[in-house]
């Protein structure tokens, strides 16, 4: 039996090349692999944008659709909806009880997202989230989950209430671990060290080809660099990086030409548009298909989770058992 | 059409003499009056006994033995079970996405439980516990909650969710009033100021005759009294409080005889003996008929939850829409 992957994204916004290097293409590539869950959390999504209902329902088919376009397979992956399966809500009640406030408020990762976000005064939802995820993982039993760096806090935390779980009452969930994989992450088109949506600075997976021509043709380079024979210092320009991760076969090459003055910006972008164009025309081709059925999304989405809803109420029923609380 | 109350218990014991007449008496009373919600709280059991679960399922039994007994009638009011009301789950996740953590740690009352339960690290669930308060309250839509005034912040934080929700949504929750009637506190039988399972000092709903006679008998009274003749202070004696409490009619009396040392212990604690049992006499009769047909309770259990359930389906699809997750 496969082992299962719980992996998924928040749906506060569409999804942009630096997902698709940091998660996405790595999600492709697993579902073969494993039997892999995808949440589209809109719960989570909540915990930082519930005066912005309407954004995250427009999200949930953009965030779909990205998936689809980007090659994950819903004859292999679950795709569901988070909020369709009350038994995560039910299973983050009963993890309350045990894990404490000040172990969520020490948690780096909360700390530091707080800090990012301006939170002077912590939700009480947002503080929680790592138990929600708990939830998400446990409830289809996941014992993988992708995750970079910043995530290892989450699934530590994780781990512990699941032993506690397991101990106070019945070992009736798994402790899952972390899949590190290279998650890297991907310059922003203004230099900025991380793309991303609320910069600005990102180029979606829904992007036409002019989209992409025009934001590339904008992105910054290498202030040093005025003309072509100007020598270069590609480890800190965006296009030099686009090329290592898009275009890896040729990026030595790239470096050297750049350090040595012997290839323009113009050339570089050329180069590295055709392959980012190269990446998403498939994509482009995929979401089109899937756009122009708007009911085959919402039936994949269905039947995910309708299959997500099963294995929860397998998990609740296990749960109820092991609490003493199979009442009848 | 009749006002909705909702009230019930935390499952965490049976019901003694002290809860009768702090809120059971008076929820006999209502039913006739309002439409009457019964909840079987298991989940915020949870908040303080998650590691006694099998206490709690036990209690269910209990607890809905000693409403049955005391004259809650199946037909008129809905006893349900909390933890099989999945949305109050769901409602507690999106209520807690705009509660701040200090709005909770400032609340005078959980302050003082965490206090009093000797928390030096509070658990997340329990901080949170009047956010799932407002779950149970908000589900079933009812407007009044009969409570003492510790409660009082509790509604005033229930009635700001209800606001805030709306005014973030759409006005689809009802904001309740507190029904604050006298709930008198009652002495225990030890002379400490409040009847209660964990100071041993209760009489239970449940006791036999001889209970109530060994107890009674046992029971603290004026220390300054000897001899019958010896003058009493009936104000600091539990007998003359349960005077008060169940055999109003004579106490005035009493207190005048215990005043002047014109009765003895002996003879006041026979009295209050009877009228006690009297009292209880009727719930025994009940509760042998419920006893001996546990599928009955069983049945009265579920239809109950079956009941509140339909609600709480109504007032989450509403809820769903009003935060745009209709998704389909």
């Amino acid at each position: 039996m496969k082992e299962r992957i719980l992996t998924g994204d928040r749906i506060t916004g569409k999804l942009h090349l630096g997902h698709y290097v940091g998660s996405l293409k790595n999600r492709v590539e697993l579902q073969n692999q494993y039997e892999t869950y995808l949440i589209l959390a809109d719960v989570q999504a909540l915990t930082t944008h519930f005066e912005k209902p309407e954004l995250i329902k427009q999200n949930l088919r953009n965030v779909a659709l990205d998936y689809l376009s980007a090659g994950i397979n819903p004859d292999q992956a679950t795709i569901f909806v988070q909020s369709l399966i009350p038994e995560i809500a039910e299973l983050t009640t009963y993890f309350s009880m045990f894990v404490t406030v000040n172990s969520l408020r020490h948690n780096p990762t909360i700390k530091a997202e707080a800090k990012e976000r301006g939170f002077q005064d912590m939700y009480y939802g947002f503080l929680g989230y790592p138990v929600s995820q708990t939830a998400d993982i446990t409830f289809c039993k996941a014992t993988l989950v992708p995750v970079g760096e910043d995530q290892l806090p989450h699934i530590e935390q994780t781990r512990k209430i699941v032993r506690r779980f397991n101990q106070l009452y019945k070992p009736v969930l798994l402790e899952p671990k972390p899949l590190v994989g290279d998650v890297p992450r991907l310059i922003g088109l203004d230099g900025n060290n991380k793309m991303s949506k609320s910069l600005g600075n990102a180029i979606y997976l829904d992007s036409t080809q002019e989209d992409v021509n025009e934001k590339i043709k904008k992105a910054t380079t290498d202030p040093a660099r005025i003309h072509k024979t100007d020598l270069g210092h590609p480890e800190i320009c965006p296009i030099y990086a686009y090329h290592q991760a898009f275009r890896k076969e040729g990026s030595d090459e790239i470096y050297e030409s750049c350090k040595k003055g012997q290839i323009g910006c113009m050339e570089c972008k050329r180069k590295i548009t055709r392959s980012i164009n190269d990446l998403l025309e498939p994509m482009r081709e995929r979401r089109i298909v899937y756009q122009n059925d708007p009911k085959k999304v919402d039936e994949i989405l269905m039947s995910g989770t309708e299959k997500a809803r099963l294995i929860a109420k397998e998990t609740m029923q296990e749960v109820r058992e092991a609490m003493s609380m199979n009442y009848f």
